[in-house]
């Protein structure tokens, strides 16, 4: 290396994330089990808090409490604002109120107040009462709203200006923010703290200290109500491509503001809660801290398709003696029958469910979906029928039988793709989330009902000219 | 409403996205339908570049291609910018190469790189050699990178200034820039153009205008190579809360920056990615202007799929008399067996691929999450077999069939939620997408897998004890 390029070693360029935090975790277990506290005082107190968190998630509740005491406060304070739920309340446990009330008085009012809502009701109101300053009504405040709102997500750290102000007492007002980063803009009110508009950061730098802030205002500007749903939310900002979004209350004064660091969280948990939903548990999960907490999230869905599996038991034992009299070889193409009508089902529905979550297609659109997916679905109907049937003649010599499988298949991958882009415009016109709703029961639905329409075809034909 | 308030109209205070965008929508079609250009003119040329994307995209041919001229030039461009691809393709194809480089000449050089990169390589040279100003250069340079990666997402847009400058030169070069937004940092750079750090544009807002950029130079800043994931950039923005990223070269020197906004359009798409990969399709058939481009990406899959239930039929035919000898009830609980060891199976899988995606799990936890999922599944396993095992007894009067039906409850689902624990991570290893190979994949394996362990646990204890 040249001399030139040694300057540059405090750029971390990131190679891997993941590689870097395993050396992070196996230097972290090895320093403990040494009893090295020195060294891991150093190489603690060098990491970014989200780092931190994530070594933290993957330590023992004992090595958490030897670690965290060698971590500076305020650091401490950012990596606890950066765990998610569950550790969290692994770490909080193991504190005094004293402690942990110290270092969420560090934190930034809107991580303050995340925190304390996550933690038990008696927990949270003995920190408060242990804070200090003038934050505490602040934190209250915004721990007021429900969490998956506008102003569950905003934060109240911002800086107002009123329009006659100029750019010299504005950039005072900036000054008196203690938090660095992510401010945007410097939002502008009327007397009556009324969002009039926002004044960019970059205006700001760019004109005189005596400008006055109403030249420098947009006044075209989004804003939202703090009840608006953090869904919606998120789907402004990447529509819109924001940075940050003024919250106001039903009189128009501005309450708040939310980030988009923030927002990209969300963006991530709602698409960890789609996935999760249509795979028949729910993301909570995640924040489950024994295998019992696993179970209550994912047993009831799946009592649910038992009792589904139950009703196609039922199908096959009220049809099997007829059919098997009609021709054994009919109970061959029954996992293919039920199956493929199971994942056309399951394409529709994932389709349709991403797409209403996305705003690719809207909540009205009912009927061009449907009409999108019943060709889809008919025409892969119509390629795998004649496949199966093919396939069913070969195998048992017989075209009846391979026509009954054929017809079963169109039928049965139709309906199922009927079903897979109706319900989750159904469930969500009834405030259900379609993608909870929708995974497992269209599995279900689809398994027992294209049984039925598979025997009722065989049966009928045979009937005819068996 | 009060005077007071009315000073407020300009403030977009968001009820519904969906709502106002239908509104536009309905609008447009009924002033196309009476002629009424004029209207139209003023009405189209006060939106957001968004919500024209949005009225395009639910517009025929025809109708985009009168509306298009009706937009001013620059904003037009904007509106290329946010169109899906499948949108953009059908708008630039009735359009001219000249008014086509005209547009995407007035774009930011990343936008204009994406929209190029997206059009046929004759077409987009044509427009490209249409092109004037020294923009080309750089699209061109923009474009050579592949576009999932921090090369694809980034922007030749940003302001370099050397450590020695002053913030009034500093200033001076930022007023440059066209661009209003989505100015964070000023990027701090050496005399070959290597980077050193970063000067937060608040604290250039702050200094006096004499202060040298050395004195307000961040050093501990995290950049990428050009090379890096796309994937792997967003997840470094979600954990690290960062609003932009610097790219360098091999040589450590600045070539670009990721902005936060384009990596929140990333981890939509890489969610859409990972639920189609799930559910058996692509998420590139949202870009499919046919029933033919959806049933491309979703018949390879059911096509597999078909095969391995004709695997499972093949067991029911190679068992099915032996079964029928044994007790005909027994065929009762095949969906059951076969159902729940497919949705448990994918309960593990989806849960597993998603927490790769995140990095809520490591890729090296192979081991602890199979021994955590194993768990959960025995005790899943344990719960319906029982309960199987009731229903069976229950319904056939038979204690040995409830004993091979609750057996093989038990096994079918211990053995596909290993399945489903096993092979995200087998899939990461070998380079494929977890989310496209398990999905299907793992439904399909576990079907037929389900049947062959219930039939052999059944001919077993029926050999015993039968």
């Amino acid at each position: 290396m040249s001399e030139e390029s040694s300057s540059q070693d405090e750029i971390m360029e990131i190679g891997s994330l993941q590689g870097r935090r395993e050396i992070l975790l196996h230097t972290a277990r090895e320093s403990l089990e040494a009893g090295d506290l020195a060294t891991l005082r150093l190489v603690l107190n060098n990491q970014h808090p989200a780092d931190l968190a994530d070594l933290f998630r993957h330590l023992g509740n004992e090595d958490q409490q030897r670690l965290l005491p060698l971590i500076a406060k305020p650091l401490a304070a950012r990596m606890l604002a950066e765990l998610d739920t569950s550790s969290l309340l692994n770490v909080a446990e193991s504190l005094d109120h004293e402690v942990l009330s110290d270092l969420v008085e560090e934190m930034a009012p809107d991580d303050a107040a995340d925190i304390l809502g996550d933690l038990p009701k008696e927990h949270s109101e003995r920190v408060l009462e242990l804070m200090e300053g003038e934050e505490v009504a602040e934190v209250r405040e915004l721990m007021s709203h429900p969490e998956d709102t506008g102003g569950g997500l905003m934060t109240s750290c911002l800086v107002a200006v009123q329009e006659d102000m100029d750019v010299a007492s504005a950039i005072a007002h900036l000054r008196e923010l203690t938090d660095e980063e992510h401010i945007f803009y410097v939002y502008v009110v009327d007397e009556g703290e009324r969002l009039l508009g926002t004044a960019p950061i970059k205006r700001l730098l760019l004109a005189s200290q005596d400008t006055l802030i109403s030249e420098l205002t947009k006044r075209e500007c989004i804003s939202v109500r703090a009840d608006m749903d953090q869904e919606e939310i998120a789907r402004l900002f990447a529509d819109y491509d924001l940075v940050a979004l003024p919250v106001v209350d039903g009189e128009g004064r501005l309450v708040g503001q939310v980030t988009v660091d923030d927002v990209v969280d969300v963006i991530n948990r709602e698409a960890t809660e789609d996935i999760y939903g249509l795979a028949g548990t729910s993301a909570t999960e995640l924040e489950a801290r024994s295998i019992a907490g696993v179970l209550r999230r994912r047993l009831p869905w799946l009592l649910f398709c038992l009792g589904g599996s139950i009703f196609s038991g039922a199908v096959i034992d009220g049809f099997h003696q007829e059919i098997v009299a009609a021709s054994s070889m009919l109970l061959i193409f029954m996992p293919g029958i039920a199956g493929m009508g199971g994942n056309t089902g399951v394409q529709t529905s994932t389709v349709t469910v991403r797409s209403l979550a996305t705003g690719h297609i809207k909540a009205r659109a009912l009927w061009s979906n449907i009409w999108r997916e019943l060709r889809v679905a008919m025409s892969i109907g119509l390629i795998l029928g004649v496949l199966i049937l093919g396939v069913a003649r070969l195998w048992t010599g017989q075209w009846l039988l391979g026509g009954c499988v054929g017809l079963a298949m169109f039928s049965s991958i139709t309906l199922a793709s009927l079903l897979g882009a109706l319900l989750p415009f159904l469930f969500r016109r009834v405030g259900v989330d379609p993608a909870v709703a929708s995974g497992p029961l269209i599995t279900t639905l689809n398994d027992g009902l294209s049984l039925l329409v598979y025997f009722t075809i065989a049966l009928t034909l045979f009937h005819l000219w068996g």
